[in-house]
């Protein structure tokens, strides 16, 4: 069994943008340049707005956080994205969510310019991936797509599980698994209606669990050989912890890992990757390497 | 064993779609407006064109139909197409593919207004289903669902397998069957790389096959009760044919079809659908049921 480490990969690939960057500003070009708004105080939130200014430092980008109050309205919102569109120095921004309840989220992102969308969430982006076109990836499938790579873990024609169908993972992977040029692989995605979920588990290859439910994937679950990929990340008491709580993935690590030819851990494996992700768009945006204007 | 009537159901929509137009000419309103560009002269292409005339005929929908020599430059053509953008008249068009070889198709759809992107082939449409917004939706995989619908055939938590990745059918077609709103299956979607494609066939409820193949589905691959949807028109020579060709279909239809709980016909199943969808979407851009404005 081998842990698959995404905390160690996700510093590597920050380092090797870190010396692109330096290439980049010794030859006189600009800056790569991450904005980020975050709107209220969600504490979840403040704190992964926090982790990505560090990760900018890490990776040589500017950055900058422009913070509005709770009560901001929808159009001083999109005013606010709007400005950004228009800056000619942000490569790419992303805006926090959840939003707050009063604020039509599909409404927002569908201002963002899509040339700027480094998250990923924008219909033209989520329509260019579907397509096979070159577009802005999601930050969480893009990672792990990345993870699979770094490891060298084939996939072509392969039997992939996806747990999950939300629009920011589970569908995502699915498609990209799917794609010739990425995962190539036989692509099966279940949810809380699938009759047949742990069947089609037991059959799997590969399973990329992101269905938000502590422990759901058993030893029972998961075939000798397989690979299994942990998306879950749900807050669980532990008094234990210094702060009450740990994170728990979607997968029973403990008795799944012996069987698993490469596993996940959480906290530290597709975590780390996710604003991993966010940089490697960003740097593509300031390259102007997916669109060229 | 039930035989899916394509045909028949496709003409009955068409009734359906006359009476809502008749009432709205009634009431003042507009005649829905489908227009569509030909580049050059292909055969196929050709049929295809003035079939989807005839339909817009019963529908009640005023046509158009702009020709254009097959060494029409891209440049041209996009005129072409902003000039249907712009015109307050045409409620929906469609470009038919494909395009002669010196045309890049992908930047031609990227230039068709996605309000009025009839046949869903936008990447914000593609997006907008990928992500569960409304939006229009190509007419095969639309074609399909809705048989699923008339003949009331339960797919909520069922297996799934769609047979082909394309853009137009089998990757739409996955996203829908996997909706919520739409199929809520278990989906898996096979192609030419995939490993266990006989396995996956055989524990399936439902077969969705737009592989190409002729015959590739044969009675093996398919358990007792499976519903059946064909979707593959290879043109095979056959001499008792007037024409010299039949459309042959992806499944063996003679061995499948008593196996089967559900099964489309080639021809008469999927295919009369195909124009059917077009027309429901055309009717929903008259009426701005999608997009407002």
């Amino acid at each position: 069994m081998t842990l698959i480490d995404g905390k160690m990969t996700a510093a590597a690939i920050k380092e090797e943008i870190k010396a692109e960057v330096d290439q980049r500003i010794a030859a006189g070009q600009k800056r790569p340049h991450l904005a980020a708004v975050l709107v209220g105080h969600d504490g979840g939130s403040e704190a992964y707005v926090k982790n990505k200014v560090i990760a900018c430092e890490k990776c040589g980008f500017k950055s900058s956080l422009i913070r509005l109050d709770e009560d901001t309205t929808e159009e001083q919102l999109l005013d606010c994205i709007r400005g950004l569109n228009n800056d000619p120095d942000v490569d790419g921004f992303i805006v926090q969510l959840p939003l707050p309840k009063h604020i039509d989220e599909q409404r927002v992102i569908n201002v963002i310019d899509y040339r700027k969308d480094v998250d990923g969430i924008h219909p033209v982006n989520a329509g260019r991936m579907a397509l096979g076109l070159p577009c802005f990836i999601s930050a969480t499938p893009l990672g792990i797509i990345t993870l699979l790579q770094r490891y060298q873990i084939p996939t072509s024609g392969k039997k992939c599980v996806v747990l999950g169908r939300s629009n920011i993972v589970g569908k995502p992977m699915a498609q990209l698994m799917l794609q010739k040029n990425y995962g190539d692989s036989t692509v099966t995605v279940c949810h809380s209606h699938s009759a047949t979920l742990k069947d089609e588990c037991r059959a799997a290859d590969i399973i990329i669990a992101a269905i938000g439910r502590p422990d759901f994937v058993t030893a029972d679950m998961v075939k000798e050989g397989a690979v299994v990929i942990d998306v879950g990340t749900t807050r669980v008491p532990d008094a234990n912890s210094k702060t009450g709580f740990r994170l728990n993935g979607d997968v029973k690590f403990n008795e799944v890992a012996p069987k698993c030819e490469y596993i996940t851990p959480v906290p530290g494996g597709v975590g780390p990757m996710t604003i991993c992700s966010l940089m490697k768009n960003t740097l593509a945006a300031a390259k102007k390497e997916i669109y060229s204007n």
